[in-house]
């Protein structure tokens, strides 16, 4: 029986001057991808790294939840001037900006009357009609307005957040993924891997990325595919070649 | 005497499969980010990582290296067969896919001629009319066509070519930056950071961000502007209303 794969693709939205300035390195990408991929089998194709300019921000949210079935976007949410992402998805999709009764209520629960000041109300304003995805770290939540979710960029708070978007997303077929790592240079294999390429094309994707380890120079192929089968399959011949010429296999 | 600031911007577009799947972290962002605007004064305005897709490639080429003044790619520009920068490059500018002549005499004499295999030769086809960015590191040269400069992926090579980068760039204004890092939320300083970002409308940005260091909440607040003289002003202004409500600035 043949399973029909399924293919869901999502793009992330960075939104941050402190990213973009290099003053910080982004660690949101690499979770996000390898999460959505690994638990939802939703495959990210597109990201983008912005500033906190309204104008900025809308051209892109209407472009991405055009192209792509999910967007994230990360950052932004926070009780300060120049978060404004919330307000600016509201404007991209002509939606209210408003306060979201139960993030209120959250907010003012975990705060308390006293210490829930206008940064920290900001945070439960969002577009009409918002669902939260829930924050069990800081209690600020996050929040899903048509095929766009949005979480705060601090990464250890995304994190803590993450099992909370599940409940919005269909899922889709994870890409599986193989490596085999061996001291070569590309260009000595690099024929014999466009052919391997080439007869399973659009099934297997194979890319090749070098390596500099104890001085020495490697290549690690990665193979990635829905089907385990032609997983398998693609790394066998692999293997084969790697060893019809002479160059031994790395163990990790 | 009042100078003049010019401000030139940049995009970064990122080709990689692996980093879109988050099997590897970039590291390219941060360093060319800083590295251009410390170096020539080019602000990076915005980052795009996309998969190794011809047609996507085409439709990103054409669309940052239309509203930006330079667009920096990183990857796919070596010897294997998921190496289609340059190739997408050429048909984007409908510019002949050729040898370059310098770059295969480059590439030859690196190699030697028996070792000059048909991946390696790859390396020196780019779009008719491309100038070189000379490879220190590993020979490859990188290449600018029009207002598009590509270098490779790997960031220690990356790192290596980029000061062959300088001939081919105007410089702008440099954007200067100060931090100033406390032991509080953002919510406590939300309402008077936003007043003195207010008085300091367009000529300097504050943007503030949470850490956590030694078990503790703390905000950094980082001002940015082309004018140093603004930018101490601003300080002052944040030093005294921190003061005033008697927070503690930290050393580092």
């Amino acid at each position: 029986m043949k399973k029909k794969t399924k293919k869901v693709n999502a793009a992330i939205l960075i939104i941050g001057n402190e990213i973009l300035s290099g003053r910080t390195q982004d660690k949101n990408v690499s979770f996000l991808s390898h999460w959505l991929n690994s638990k939802c089998g939703i495959s990210i194709n597109e990201v983008r790294i912005i500033p906190d300019v309204e104008r900025i921000i809308i051209k892109n949210i209407l472009e991405m939840s055009n192209n792509f079935k999910y967007v994230f976007t990360t950052g932004g949410i926070g009780p300060t001037h120049d978060d404004i992402t919330a307000q600016s998805i509201s404007k991209a999709f002509k939606l209210k900006y408003e306060y979201h009764k139960e993030a209120t209520k959250i907010l003012e629960n975990y705060y308390g009357k006293s210490k829930f000041n206008d940064g920290r109300k900001k945070m439960a304003k969002m577009p009409k009609g918002s669902k939260l995805i829930y924050n069990p770290s800081s209690a600020a939540p996050g929040f899903i307005i048509k095929n766009v979710l949005s979480l705060p960029g601090v990464p250890s708070i995304l994190i803590s957040m993450i099992e909370n978007c599940k409940r919005y997303l269909i899922k889709g077929s994870k890409v599986h993924s193989k490596t085999i790592n061996l001291y070569t240079v590309e260009s000595n294999i690099s024929k014999q891997m466009s052919d391997i390429q080439k007869r399973y094309n659009r099934s297997v994707d194979i890319g090749s990325y070098p390596f500099f380890r104890l001085g020495k120079i490697g290549v690690s192929i990665v193979s990635r595919s829905t089907s385990l089968n032609k997983l398998k399959r693609v790394n066998q011949d692999l293997i084969k070649m790697i060893k019809a010429k002479n160059i031994k296999i790395l163990k990790i």
